[in-house]
């Protein structure tokens, strides 16, 4: 008899964001994607989504440069994180203790062999709507806001790693994440790599990293409620300047409806819809895309953006970059205008 | 060989609405329905929807009352204006020409048979906006706004008559509109017409007025750009408390997919989609509903809600609604939020 | 410390439907609905959607009145299987193993309080589609079959219950399913209540049974990918004289898009669509709903048609329903299309 | 004063396709596009969407080659017929008139500039549903067919020319076409032009041939109900090994949502979606485009694909085209599918 899943971590609960351009990037998160703020403390902005039920999905920090502060996970109980602290100090990457943060409880932090910082959490604040953004519906978090892409709940992060299967190797055996797909070249390294604790058929995936850069971020992910709210939202990113790097499209792998911009601060952003996809089977076995496969490009043909490949935050340094068409890297609004999306 | 089919007016131009609460009615048609501001003189204050290529679609009139000011049908060219006046001149019942008003030129007004105000002009005004509000793309009138419903364009409007079918006649023979649906009940007596001077299957609609008042309105419809975008306004007015008298639903006339609302004034707004449906023939046979299958409800079987026959504006004096469930004809958002829409 | 949440069940697998009209049944599902069939067996045609990983996910079966034959839940793991078991054996309820069943290992029946029959299994087969069903993308089940609505995947079901609440204790006790919505008559007593094992916000409801009949059935629910979606099956049902009960329209409680229709053995069927909805909280507050709250009727104001209450399968004898507007318990469409939907 | 505008068409009618696979092609436009057959003559197939009122709109012609065999458009009035015929003859470009044709009256054909054929006709027949094509309600042409992409109505069509310039001057100055937009290139040639006779922003565009070759076919379109509805017929065409060229997108021009594919006899074939644009300014002044703007890709940033300027039908000569990208100018869907869409 196999053993059994682990199933002690519940959902993705907010990612840390750092922003060279504090105040662009919070007009763009507030104004153009429909977010909320919650609170401030330091140099750092709460913002949610109208749907999330935890005080805040995304923390920005105003920083030097770009990328990940940190990403966080909720624990299924207080037992399951003891079991998970227990077994990430086991692994050799534990941080430690993280107290007195802005809308949860102790977090335990740690690294992924990319160096990556993550968290995991259990004890956590239930948003709780002042009088004026209280919803209609009680089941509900927060009033619809009708403001911007209106985006309704943090999806997914995707990180960059130099060793894809690595990390797979760290996140399944030290949390109990399982794989849904993965992208596998001629050469046997991985490409991607998509994991998940939940039925969403995934909370978060690493792609490979060229440079050889550890620690660099790839794209956030809000989810939408339709394909149509996409395409929505796709007219307003258009109308406010962004600049929308590929998309709207289907992706192959895990069938995604997805929209992907730069905001102000140079973070890849994306808004995506999974229609009624769920991974329901508790034994789901691990779709394997070939290279060949994956050159054929998205679901419907598009072929995949060269900068999908190229573009990381924070920025890699200049002389790695010679001759690349590296898009906007560190570029805001305002710089991105100029490469031509809107008249 | 037939006479030709007069293609003298070219659209439906505007709305002048009234409204005893004119902030109130303001404030939702500019928040909630998310349309622009786009002049004001003496007691009105001129509205546009995003894609409405003169300066304005809806004249919104601080009034004592609600109801229907006028409605204006822009001709197709300054000949065509000319001989529709002339027509109109002979029908007896003309008012005369109308100078100096917001965002048109001269306009010649008249009464249909039921007393309603109407008019007709051919020159206007196109709507230039301002730097904040310039779209992206240059075939466009205006930035989409991302707020409230964004509607999109003026579609059409519904009066009440005493008699339908005098009004269907007039509006043939002086005006060349098409007839391309109406309800004849089991007397012959019509109960309802759609009149056509478009491509679009109606302009606008009378339905029997029950109590044998005239002159009063039935509802002012903005056209939205999918049937999802009205779901997501039944939202929106969930949330702001705005009264939702009937849908989202498809009509069996003309299968418009519909919702109704109250607006603070008391007026029936409708948000509407047609799908890709036109009416292309240029000699479309009118469609005729029997009595019958009127009763079988909407498409999909919904009922047509009682207050969808005695609702109009302005309110019926109270002698005659006696035992009627006359659902807040002069009621304002505030009024209507005790009919336990929302929480 | 709390206890730990019970995490034995992955999700809903199948359901068994009997209907006095099987050959009209078996065309509804796969012309109408757009399933494919998996395979037959004594009196019993197994149905499948395009997306279920499984052989099917409908078992279809020849009977002499209609209701739910029975209910059945993967487990998470043949351990898990093993404990929910156990604990079933001590309910009092169980009925024992049930072997060589079509497409699965062995299940463990039992009753609910009410006197449904439910299963429990682990071992299962998926599907492996014959080269005309292939799909273009391997992350999928079967290719998309574009006949009909479309069906994606089994989403829920509901089952009347003389006694909710003390069905809610038994699924939450024995079986470790999560309560997250309800709703509490004035007098204490529960209306109705819905329960998850996965990150749906409901894998199936019991709502109540007003005649003190148990064992009976209200709907059994497939997810389709949109609104939109649900939008276009409203119209295929018209277009093939199905008796649409009610909707399109939205759920106040859990928020679904829902449409109700009647196959032609009478069970009641649904096509929903719960957006990007998802309970990802592993301690979800049950949100409680009064009579009152419930008396608004759904989100956008439809009241709840009087056959909700009253409609369910098998048919109630018909000295129980005297005078009451019962539509249809045993009607087939031939029959339905005289109430007058299709013209 | 001006000139009145000539309103003498009334719409575009139908379209004649050759196809050297008529069997491949006849299989694309019924499973895949879910159109219906109306009759049969000759080697042509007559094909209808379910909500064209004609009896067709597609004339499906078996030939050794692949192109526009004539395009068609329906008078607004006998009188009017008589005096597009009389201006026609005028032209030098007259060929004369058409007799006995399938499904509609005299016809008389003429040649643009460019050498392409088309026809206006006033008398049609109107389709006559058979029993089981019949819709549910009464002011629809035919039953919704829940099959494939479910294609509504023709839409339009686009032709390539040698000079667009002289062809949109050939169908303004003597058919009465108003031009909605253009594309003028850096050196004053006009690169593409759009025309309408109704309300929708165009009917047929024409857009530049860069070989020199008179004639050529650029794409028909169908009209579907919703964006949503172009992006289900994505997967459908992905699941039927259809060659997706490009798409869905929404273009900048006409701002349309389109999706574009091969049939198999190598005709390009358009799904789109307008959403509720409509042209109502019967003054409407054409919209120029540059060629900097042009080089802005599409709306939301794709840059238009290679064959989109070089692959029209018939296929060019084999010498014309050495060296470039031609994409399946003659190829089937057999073929077609080794290009990799389709795993």
């Amino acid at each position: 008899m196999h053993d059994e899943p682990i199933m002690d971590l519940a959902h993705l609960g907010h990612l840390e964001l750092l922003t060279p351009k504090p105040e662009e990037s919070l007009r763009f998160f507030v104004d153009v994607m429909g977010m909320t703020e919650s609170g401030r403390r330091g140099d750092s902005v709460y913002l949610r989504a109208w749907d999330d039920y935890e005080t805040y999905s995304l923390q920005l920090t105003g920083s030097n440069t770009s990328g990940l502060g940190h990403a966080a996970f909720r624990a299924r109980s207080p037992q399951a994180l003891q079991r998970r602290v227990k077994a990430l100090e086991d692994s050799g990457l534990a941080i430690g203790w993280h107290e007195n943060e802005f809308g949860h409880g102790p977090g335990f932090r740690f690294r992924d062999p990319d160096g990556h910082v993550l968290e995991i959490y259990y004890e956590t604040e239930w948003y709780n709507a002042p009088p004026e953004l209280r919803p209609a519906l009680k089941n509900q978090a927060q009033r619809f806001p009708a403001r911007g892409a209106n985006v309704r709940r943090l999806d997914h992060f995707n990180c960059l790693a130099v060793d894809v299967q690595a990390n797979r190797l760290f996140f399944e055996k030290y949390l109990g994440f399982r794989n849904t797909e993965r992208i596998v070249l001629n050469d046997g390294t991985e490409a991607g790599m998509w994991l998940t604790c939940t039925n969403k058929s995934y909370d978060f995936a690493y792609t490979k990293e060229e440079h050889g850069v550890g620690g660099r971020f790839h794209h956030i992910t809000y989810a939408l409620d339709s394909r149509e709210a996409i395409l929505v939202a796709a007219d307003i990113f258009l109308e406010n300047g962004v600049f929308i790097e590929t998309g709207p499209h289907k992706h192959a792998v895990q069938q995604t409806f997805f929209l992907y911009v730069y905001e102000p601060g140079g973070n890849r952003v994306e808004v995506a819809n999974a229609g009624a996809r769920l991974v329901l089977a508790p034994d789901w076995k691990p779709i394997v895309w070939t290279e060949e496969e994956r050159k054929k490009g998205q679901a419907w043909g598009l072929k995949t953006i060269e900068s999908f490949h190229t573009h990381g935050t924070p920025p890699l340094p200049e002389y790695m970059t010679k001759g690349e068409a590296e898009t906007g890297a560190t570029a805001g609004v305002d710089d991105l205008s100029e490469k031509g999306i809107a008249s």
